[in-house]
């Protein structure tokens, strides 16, 4: 990778997260800013708040957005989490003048791309990335490459079907992956659980309060861990079956509630691969977590 | 790809095929013999039978199993159809004599790259193969090339889950598509509902006569194509989600019965993808059916 600074920004649907990333992936410089959902508002915003990083020499800007992207047009078909559909976000950029060349691709495939430059050193060239937060998004890089399908589309790994007769989705299909290890899922199906067993339902429920609850062995967080963990745990057998990859890596703010759900997929895992496959897999919880997105998007370039 | 001549063997569980086919994958010759189980002496009886091939000039040969195999190593580590276990495939057909130098893959992975080069002209440059047979099978073509993953056992699509606490699969796991689409299943599944219907049990049952007599319009088979076709169609709408192929084909003896099961795996396909993804991708019956799997073998030199 050529030396020199690159621009990333991570649209997510509550902050946008912007840095200034040399070739090893380190950050030099980085903002938060919240997000708006007017998207040449939001390219002004950004550009405004970042402009003295604009006095140094930069390659060119990558941007991760959570939803479905056309990458070779720069435009977001459909994002639920930013409201936006059918955006021509690279007009919007490159009227408000980002150093070109601009590169957009889906915010998992951003973190994948992150992940396999800063914590896998390239070392893994078949790698499998769920981000756990309010949904579940996937990232995959296939013969030390980014895997993104015929339109931008792939990796949509937290939609896999775990009961066909589930709950319904976001995404209009019922029992995916995403209904049982979402953020927003957990809360709702902590919340149920909390009134089944008669108890005070929690105004602040959120994902991180069912961990310390699970924690401290409340039995009502413990089920929904096991519940979660258990689905994840048929996905990541059948994503382990379909990709024989190196490693699959956890990142995203749920990832952090590893201890009381990983026991229950690694059980699923077990029974549900294939014997090569399962020996030659590494399982991990990303270490470098929080900001995957924005330097995955950076190395775009 | 280089003129000339490549020889193909596609060892099965029942028929060897083994195939003299040219740069453009059509095939000069064609010999079926019957599947011996010890490796040495099937290496042996191959050659034996297409010696006078051996007057050509012939610039390798490439071979597909049933089963896990360890492509760099040539050893097939599983077979359950040829009850294989570690059997080092390449030394015994080095020591035969075959044209070097050899290729081993899994059978279905030379299905799809002989689907990838005859019958897509390497027009799809994502495609997505279920074989459908005995059992089901998988390969992958991704950015125009063959993916099999950190050691050779990518593709295993036929064992995706469908339904978590379904029936067990010879694989080890429970409730695989295979379980529902595999000949075999098929058949175990057409009898109990025959016999749940209170009429006489069918000796002979196959997936072929399973087809006739649902075009008949007889109401158990009927229903067990109904309940494979819903099962194929959950894990297509997981596969399509996953991938973004341009193209999903569907070949083996199996897929004649498409116009019996097709239907029920388009309307789970329609309500459980993405749009931008279910817009975008081919699902197609192969019409070169019975040779993909040698073909693609020869391919592969």
């Amino acid at each position: 990778m050529k030396n020199g600074l690159r621009l990333g920004i991570d649209l997510g649907g509550t902050l946008i997260k912007t840095a200034l990333v040399d070739h090893t992936g380190r950050i030099m410089c980085i903002k938060k800013i919240k997000t708006s959902f007017k998207p040449r508002h939001l390219a002004e915003r950004i550009h405004k708040t970042i402009r003295p990083w604009f006095k140094k020499s930069i390659l060119g800007t990558g941007i991760g957005v959570a939803g479905d992207i056309d990458s070779q047009k720069g435009v977001v078909r459909f994002s639920p989490n930013l409201s936006w559909k059918n955006i021509p976000l690279k007009k919007y950029f490159q009227q408000t003048g980002f150093p070109e060349p601009l590169f957009f691709e889906n915010d998992a495939s951003c973190a994948a791309w992150g992940a396999y430059h800063i914590e896998l050193k390239q070392s893994s060239k078949n790698l499998v990335v769920l981000t756990l937060g309010t949904g579940v998004g996937g990232g995959l890089i296939l013969n030390g490459r980014l895997y993104t399908g015929r339109n931008g589309s792939a990796g949509e790994l937290g939609h896999i079907t775990i009961d066909p007769k589930g709950r319904p989705c976001g995404c209009g299909n019922r029992g995916c992956l995403e209904t049982y290890m979402g953020g927003r899922y957990l809360v709702e199906a902590g919340q149920k659980e909390l009134s089944r067993m008669n108890k005070k339902s929690c105004a602040f429920l959120t994902p991180k309060k069912l961990y310390t609850d699970a924690q401290k062995g409340q039995k009502y967080a413990c089920q929904i861990w096991e519940q979660a963990g258990t689905a994840l745990g048929i996905a990541c057998a059948d994503f382990i079956n379909i990709f024989n990859p190196d490693t699959l890596l956890l990142c995203g703010g749920v990832a952090a509630a590893s201890p009381v759900f990983l026991p229950f997929a690694r059980k699923e895992i077990n029974q549900r691969t294939f014997l090569s496959s399962r020996k030659s897999v590494q399982i991990t919880v990303s270490s470098k977590n929080h900001h995957l997105g924005v330097i995955g998007a950076a190395l775009l370039v």
